[in-house]
């Protein structure tokens, strides 16, 4: 296989070794259904088990508030289509710039009758308290207490790697008997996450973003917040979420977030060095460009260049074995400025050159230096 | 580890060795996000596309049919939960022993304001096509053309095995212009199934029940026949189920079942003959018993044993290292009388006593034996 500078980790990472390991048992040997009762299902069980107190543990969160799904979409499915009551009004106040898997659940149940509203971002990605407090206020004052209004805002961005203020949403969205529901599939294993101190009522995740296996994720679900199911059927995740149980890819979600989290600090470290190394190389190549977002995710540098194609460049790069995204993997093929760039405001000359570069605990220093040598001499010569 | 002989194939299978090879590969290797452009992820994305392919051979199917999902279970709850148009009337109609992905997704939308009906089944657990066709008419009197229905039922029946006449019903169906659904999870890769022959519109199946890993599975959509994406999100799979690609897991999927649809013969002949020698040793026994269902499943025997307790049988069976199941997996924790047992109408004196033995083609004649002859001291031990 040819040799390709992987640096598109905010798409989807390397399966970590360990958690293969993890996995293979119960792929080979134990491989009988978790739900039955025989003693050949009592490993399976207890890997079970054993998977949901240790995910638990790395969010500060109670074992029987994890769920187990098919992944950050699914999660982000079942949070916004299955909130609240089909006897009330339904709210749900979410940003501009959240994930596909976001917006378009709510634009689904938006066509079926519940109020969706959207919140702006300022210049770097953030959602506004302000703007949120007035919203809510504005809902409680026509409605009183007959409605059921949850407030999704995403932990991370996926594109720009902006962190949102979670904690003080969470705030405001409880001060108005709101739920918050956070799509934190970027940010969980990258950066310290504690579903209580933060105040979130529902968090989604997905395993291959922090070096688990592809289709397996989870939704956090705090005790005494009421969804219903998004897959109805058998009794598992206690009756919540229908389907026999892919332990094999559980216990590896398992491992590889326990991983992540136990080297969170020196990951952190070492993916600032290398943006900072990534970034002044840009700077000292006079390239033009400007970086987006703020208080970004580990690793994440979204870069627009000016009067450059972000196509052509990811093209470019692609050519020389260099992996990155003009924007979110899930819209892989779309080739047009994205909404998050577009909400942000990204100047004409620059927002159809953006790119993101999202480093992993894999990457070099090495890597680093012909990502921005390889850049350099792609916009040289077109100059 | 200890030696269990393994009867509760129809609760899950062991994974296919080859199956499991395919599979590692992506897992370790080719790691590319499938939907992202880049060279990287060429290999992923043709591995996509080609057990698309494979899968759609196996039922004669169109690739562009098959929608790779997270199971049976979800594959059902699509099916199910996003048929037909909000502004119209819309009607499902499914039997009373369908699995409870199709009963309680069924129980959802009913509550949501859509007409379920339930169609009843004979003593061997075969729907009545006459019935389906007097309540299809019924509803045209009423409608008109006004409204959307869903017939739904199961191929084969998970508890019992028996083989509904699912080609008669699609006939009917269309007669009266109405969608056959057919949750197809038990009998994928163990008999022969030709789509587009019987008549099928869409079709459910999982993986790790025709010897492939959990937690994946498809669902098959006769192009023409619309329904609405259950996951939103990104743009994978036609914009129909968002999340990233599983590709690791589909492609075991689709070497499992073309293994299996290989050997599709031999097996049977195989496992009918497990079959004879199970039923016969059992009658040699002079144990008192029935057989249920009819025209089964290869491989699947329900037996209901007199004046017995299922429960206690499966856990002195387990004592002795062999695994079988009182109904379904996924109410493995349930220990009344099933709802297919129910509705089949076995007699008081015989419906407690109920194990399903479902063999595999990894059995042999000997756990046959071993299982014949447990089965005769436990109850001997009783008397």
């Amino acid at each position: 296989m040819k040799d390709y500078i992987y640096v598109d980790n905010a798409a989807t990472t390397k399966l970590d070794a360990d958690a293969f390991e993890a996995m293979k048992t119960f792929l080979l040997d134990e491989y009988g259904n978790a739900s039955q009762p025989y003693s050949f299902a009592k490993n399976a069980k207890m890997a079970l088990k054993q998977a949901r107190i240790s995910i638990a543990e790395c969010i500060n969160a109670e074992p029987e508030e994890i769920f187990f799904t098919s992944g950050g979409t699914e999660s982000d499915n079942w949070a916004i289509k299955e909130f609240g009551s089909i006897k009330n009004e339904r709210y749900i106040l979410t940003s501009e710039i959240e994930h596909h898997a976001v917006l378009n659940a709510c634009n689904k149940v938006a066509g079926e009758g519940r109020h969706v509203l959207l919140l702006h971002v300022d210049s770097k990605g953030i959602v506004s308290g302000q703007e949120l407090r007035d919203k809510l206020k504005d809902i409680r004052r026509k409605n009183k207490n007959e409605c059921d209004i949850l407030v999704s805002i995403m932990l991370a961005n996926n594109e720009i790697g902006s962190i949102e203020p979670i904690s003080e949403l969470a705030c405001i969205a409880h001060d108005f008997g709101a739920i918050l529901h956070t799509d934190a599939v970027q940010a969980v294993g990258h950066i310290p996450i504690d579903v209580k101190k933060m105040g979130i009522d529902m968090l989604s995740a997905s395993a291959h973003k922090f070096n688990g296996p592809k289709g397996i994720g989870f939704l956090y679900k705090k005790k005494g917040v009421c969804i219903s199911a998004h897959n109805d059927g058998g009794s598992q995740e206690l009756g919540l979420r229908a389907g026999t149980e892919n332990v094999a890819y559980i216990v590896a979600m398992a491992t590889a977030l326990k991983k992540n989290c136990d080297h969170i600090e020196d990951n952190c470290i070492k993916l600032k060095k290398l943006e900072s190394i990534f970034v002044s190389g840009l700077e000292n190549a006079g390239i033009d460009f400007i970086r987006n977002g703020i208080n970004q995710l580990p690793g994440n540098v979204s870069i627009s260049f000016a009067d450059y194609s972000g196509e052509m460049l990811l093209h470019r790069l692609d050519l020389k074995h260099i992996c990155v995204s003009t924007g979110s993997a899930c819209d892989g093929e779309r080739t047009q400025v994205s909404h998050v760039i577009k909400a942000i405001g990204v100047p004409a000359k620059y927002a159809q050159g953006t790119i993101r570069f999202s480093f992993g605990h894999n990457n070099t220093e090495e890597d680093v230096c012909s990502i921005v040598e390889a850049i350099w001499k792609i916009i040289d010569e077109k100059v």
